[in-house]
């Protein structure tokens, strides 16, 4: 497999330049656009359907899942209150900019403020396909350990903002904030960091907050 | 990309080949083999770690980890006394037969009667990519969530037994356990499961048989 390398490259720029074009779209309808990663488990799901449901009457949103089986997690969604499109990758551990431009074909854009995309359960591809996003977050988790920022570097290095999410399992496991910490500041120094739980609530409100923010200030820089 | 699919079909049907024969390098030196894989965090490292102690003096262990980045995974296996080999897989989502042929030349396969390899932390690629193990066994963990099976089935229809870690946080987590069961039943009816807590120690001798009991009915089979 000598050809390996460079077919890859190919793909990824092929790819980069689909983003762009998704990107100019989200654009020309004015929706601001978010990338949600996360290993298995971490509560993306959880986190949307928080958002969904936190947003509604003050932002219209638009959900795109992407899974690799199953509608689940745009069941979920559609079930919060959010217009979902599913992307069944048929196998692939990634969202890519092709099947985002697929999926945005579907949803009339101008009827949106905001929309969410939530990628595959996988911490190490999603970090290499820019999908045409505005920005990009990743949902970590307590019981997934401390040291996931040392062992999946490609993930948390590109990313705007870390949501620590289960802190309500903090008296059950052991994992130590601070190394956790050290480890994001190691690889993306001042990223915006929320450390919340889906399950009792706790914290949502300044992600809440911060996602308002981020969709008023793209409006800010385009009017 | 009209030569995506392809090109994926030609390396695997290459990567099968080479499992092959890294199946046939273990048999000749009589080494059983074990993949084990997991989503990031589900606690493979723990396992083995418990699996190193446990087994001390009664069978000699081998390890290759495989990682994106770092060596956590090797030190703590090596510190828990087993030969470690570490493969970094330099951004891949996976192990393949070819990283695992390498280490394997590293390796004094007589001095080992089992050999543990530990996937890189996906619940995607590595079940596509066999690597010549006699074996291969998921870990899951309870905070990951009980629709894990629905979402990743590739993963959990082709594994030899499935680890259900962490079952200490059940109190603490939403986790149907009969829900979770259905889904593995109906992916892979009759599958080895077991239900643990490398954290308290709960459930860990009848892993720790099955694994020998799976060594000795290997060398049953060959004598």
């Amino acid at each position: 497999m000598p050809q390996h390398i460079p077919v890859v490259e190919n793909i990824l720029s092929a790819n980069d330049r689909l983003a762009l074009e998704n990107q100019a779209e989200l654009d020309a309808a004015g929706v601001f656009a978010v990338n949600i990663m996360a290993s298995p488990g971490a509560g993306k799901t959880s986190l949307i359907e928080h958002t969904v449901r936190g947003l509604a009457g003050k932002l219209r949103l638009g959900m795109i899942n992407g899974d690799v089986a199953t509608s689940l997690d745009a069941d979920r969604a559609q079930a919060a209150g959010a217009v979902a499109i599913q992307i069944n990758t048929g196998g692939d551990c990634h969202l890519d900019a092709v099947m985002v431009h697929s999926a945005l074909l579907k949803l009339n854009l101008t009827e949106f403020d905001l929309l969410i995309i939530e990628n595959v359960g996988n911490l190490i591809c999603p970090a290499s396909f820019k999908l045409g996003t505005h920005k990009s977050v990743l949902v970590a988790s307590i019981p997934e350990g401390d040291d996931k920022p040392y062992k999946y570097p490609g993930m948390y290095r590109g990313v705007d903002a870390v949501v620590i999410n289960k802190i309500d399992l903090l008296p059950y496991v052991p994992f130590r904030m601070d190394y956790f910490k050290q480890g994001i500041a190691a690889l993306n120094p001042g990223v915006t960091q929320f450390e919340l739980s889906c399950r009792t609530g706790e914290g949502l409100p300044a992600w809440l907050a911060w996602i308002q923010n981020q969709v008023q200030d793209y409006r800010n820089t385009r009017s």
